[in-house]
Order: structure tokens, then sequence, then C-alpha cells
């Protein structure tokens, strides 16, 4: 039993239907207008509001309900609540659905799966005590796409258009779960790649969290009084900031080993301009800004990335 | 003798003719042709490419002729010039010119003058070996518009319009002098306001140069093999990172004490959130983040400051 093709898949379901979700949701309603998309999540306002702005045809009141049926079923809630979701769903899923997740870190996302859905491959596994869903159907995906402001109210159907996603499929993943994954995306307008989960959190711990956490220390650590007068430096420098705080508890702790290993390359480079500073050495200085400013230069928007929409982790 | 009414300004010369100055230049000029308007710099490219542009109507060829009939003077090259330029100056200048700068930061601004122009005011003096031109006419500002990109082929005409130019008078500073000033900037279509030379520098020390400071530090501590993957997170919290070095080696170097003490108030807000990550503290953590999250959201865009146009520091 393998999963269906893009054109054979008749339901989707979302689990948890805010930016991420609802904007999947309200994206492949449009592209593929035969198929029926269920939610399920814990807020009913969220669902009604998914119903009424066209993203959903239908609410389920219970999670077995919502998985059921489902083809396809893209697990969009906090990274923190990943795994629970997952254990709670698998023993209603049907064998041949794909199953994706949309967290912002990987390796933990490859590790949950492994224990909740692992098991049904082991061979002392009773068949009666566990679904028939197999691990090879969980495809991890990362969608390079988000703004500041979450929730189902931000949710736009061309969230993804152009923009990049990152599949981290581990050596127990099927192709065919892979290819449907990757048309899924391509139909909501998304580029997609591949990397393995590690390399994945390396490059998100550097280029994504990293950066927020570093928002988030700013933003705690400045003089509030001083705030108002901020340009658009500030206004730049610090937009991560106001990310969603659940949402970024639960990434900012999932790939805390990388984070805590990258920020001290952070802050040897700080200490680097802090030394130049306390001795007045401002040839060093002027090196130091000279390097950082090159390689900031160098840096170029990647080519679906260079349109207005805003882009987060 | 006190300095002209902004309607009686004939000539103006322009000290540096980048961004800053040649912005200023093509403001003036639209907004008082019947004004001249004359640099000096460095480089004869630059002013050349200034004189094409039609922001000066003439190029001098020394300092001394660019500042002998000139009314008014601006004085914008990196900070770290800006005492020699004055002191360059000052025996040419008419008793009646208003001269200012336009550098970031101002305590240090109000000592150069002080230093270079304070003399002309102690009995003691020589009228024969100093110039008449008298420290009540030098006027500290800082325009807070700019952009990442400097040098005068980025010069606009517009760059002021709607900006804030911060006044950082002292108590040496003649109340006509301040009046000119601020008729200038609010010809080029800024709102001018006024606050003491160290309220300035702890103000931008803490919205501006801190920010950089840290942008720069972690341009040059995150690996270089995963910025490719970037996505507007990234773009917007690094893009002061590329500003330009000796523009910024001055700033932060002169500003360096406000900056030091601040950038301890940020170390102690980062190692709450690492040792929250450390110890595995999600409760703690998303408190962190909470407040984190909650002062940017309430930080409003400055009135003047919020249409397209980009501003730093």
């Amino acid at each position: 039993m393998t999963v269906l093709a893009l054109h054979a898949v008749r339901r989707v379901a979302i689990i948890g239907c805010g930016l991420i979700g609802g904007s999947f949701a309200l994206a492949i309603r449009k592209a593929r207008p035969e198929i029926t998309v269920t939610a399920y999540g814990r807020s009913q306002t969220t669902l009604q509001e998914a119903l009424r702005m066209g993203a959903i045809t239908d609410v389920s009141s219970s999670l077995p309900d919502a998985v059921r049926d489902a083809d396809v079923v893209l697990i969009s809630v906090p990274v923190g609540a990943t795994h629970e979701t997952l254990s709670s769903m698998r023993a209603h899923l049907k064998p041949t659905a794909l199953v994706m997740d949309a967290g912002s870190t990987k390796a933990d996302m490859v590790a949950t799966a492994q224990t909740v859905l692992g098991e049904n491959m082991a061979s002392g596994a009773s068949p009666e005590a566990t679904s028939h869903f197999p691990l090879s159907h969980f495809v991890p995906a990362h969608p390079i796409a988000g703004k500041e402001k979450a929730g189902i109210a931000h949710a736009e159907g061309d969230l993804y258009a152009n923009r990049l996603v990152i599949l981290t499929p581990s050596s127990a993943t099927a192709a065919p779960a892979i290819s449907l994954a990757t048309a899924l995306w391509e139909a909501v307008g998304a580029r997609v790649i591949q990397m393995d989960a590690d390399t994945h959190d390396h490059v998100f711990g550097a280029v994504s969290h990293l950066p927020h956490l570093l928002a988030f220390a700013y933003m705690n650590g400045v003089d509030p009084s001083t705030i108002a007068m901020g340009g658009t430096g500030f206004q730049d420098f610090t937009r991560i900031a106001g990310s969603d705080p659940v949402v970024w508890r639960d990434i900012l702790s999932t790939n805390r080993t990388e984070i805590l290993a990258q920020v001290q390359g952070f802050e040897q480079a700080l200490a680097q301009l802090k030394s130049a500073l306390t001795e007045g050495d401002t040839v060093q200085l002027q090196t130091l800004i000279t390097q950082a400013s090159a390689q900031r230069k160098a840096w170029r928007v990647p080519a679906p990335l260079s349109d207005s929409n805003a882009i987060d982790d």
C-alpha cells in the first residue's frame, strides 16, 4: 500500500489551522477545488473563521474524525505539540495517507516520528495494539514562509507562492510519499528542496533561530524609554522580536543544542568588536565592520524569495 | 553680528558631498533655487557627479574657497574627520555664518566645537591668530535619515521629507543660529526637535548604535555556508550590517562609552535566555520571549517616519 498520486487525492486534513495551516488550506482549495479540506484544532473560533474564509470545506469535531478519511494530513501546530498530536492520530490514520508536519525544526521531528510510528516496523509489534500507518508515509516539511503575525486571520492563499519548502526525509521515508509531498507544495506555488534533518537544523539555527534569540535579547535589554526614537534601522532589526512566543519557545527549545553552539560564535565576534572599542583600536574596528559589511553585501535575496511578501524562519 | 535669516541666505557650502550632504544640497536647491550651493570634498569624481545631478551650482577647489563666502556651512564627513575639517575651515569662515555638522553622535561634537572654536571666546586669544567665527554660531545636528547605501549616487532630494532632525545646541549656542538651523531643515521637509547631546547619545546608542554593533557581530560569527538560505527574517535583521564601515567605525568609536554600557544590558538579557534554554525551562523561556514580543508589538513607527523611505541611525 502506498500513498496516492496528487490527482487522486480527495481529502486533506489540517491539524492546527493558524497562519501556516490556514494558508495551505486556502492555497490547496484554490489549486485543487475538487479536494475537500477539513480542519481540527483547539479553538472553535479559529475553525469557524477558516470555514467562513473558504479555507476549509468542513470542520471536524475531533482529531480521529479529522484524519479518518484523509488522504493527506498536515500537522501545523506549535512544534512542542507535534508529538502528542501525532500520537493521538496514529491509530486513526488511513494506511495510505501521507502525513506531513510544517515545523521549523526537523531533527526532533524525525526522532518523534520514529518514536511514535517506528514501532509499526518492529517485528514484535502487535497488529491489534497499533495502527497500520507506516513511518514511511511521514514526510517532515518546513515551509520557509510566514510572518511575525500568527493566526488564521493573517492566512493568505499565496503565502507559499515562490517560497522554499524544505523536506527532510529519513532513510525510512518512502519515495512515493516524498513525491506526493513535493507535488502538494508545488501545487500551492512553492519550490521544494530536500536536505537531511541535521543540516536543516544547522542552517536554520544560523539564519533564523539565532537572529530571533538575539532580537529577543535586544528587546529585553534595551532601555524602554529610548525606543520611541527608533527609525527603520531599529524597525527592521527588531521585527522578528515580535514573533509568536509559543511558536518560538518551541523552536528554540527544540533546536537548543544547535543554537547554544552557534551563539558562541556570535559571542566571540561580539567580544572582538567590544575589545576593539574598549582599546580604541579603530583600525581593528574598521576591519571587523568591513568584514561584516562585505559578508552582508555579498548576500543575495534568494530568487524565489525576492518579492514583497514577508518570510520568516 | 548674528547669522542671517533664511530668506537672506545666498550661499551654502557642503563639506563632504555624500548621501547626507548631497541630499541636503538637492533639497535646498529645490526649496530655495535662489541659493547657490558649493561643495568641497576629497573626491573630484563625487563633486563632478554632484554638479551633474544639479545638487550643487559650483565646485570649490579648496576648503577655504568653499566656506569663504558661505552663509551656511554643512559638514557632512564621517564623524572622525569632523574635528580636522572644522579646524581647517575656522579661520576662513564668515563671522555671520552658521555651521552645522550632520553626525550621528553629538556629545563629542559639542566637545569638538568647544575645543576648536571656544578659544575665540577667551579674553586672552589673539585676534590675529584666530578667526572671528564664534562658537555660538555652531549648531550640532543629526538628521535621522539615511540608508545602508552611502555616496552621492544614492542622494535624493526628498531624503529628509518628513524625517526627524535632532539639534543638540549647548549653552553656548545663540538662539538665532538655532532658528536658522531649524528653518533650513524645515525647508528641506524635516521635522526638527532639540535635545541635549548626552540624551541624544544615550537614545541613539540604544536604538541605532547597539543594533548595528550586534548586527556586525552576528554577520562575523555566522557560518557563511548557511546564509544562502536566509529569508526575510535574516534579510531584515542583518540589513544594517551592510552599512558603511568608515561611517560606523567613527560612530561606534565616538559613542563607545555609552555603547559599551548598553551592551551589558543586552548581554544580561541574552544570558537569561541562554539559561532558560540550557536548563530546559520552557516556562521561563516563554516568559522572556513574551516580554520581548510585547515590547516590540507595543512599539509604533514614529508618525513622520512611517512612509516607505528607509531610515537608518
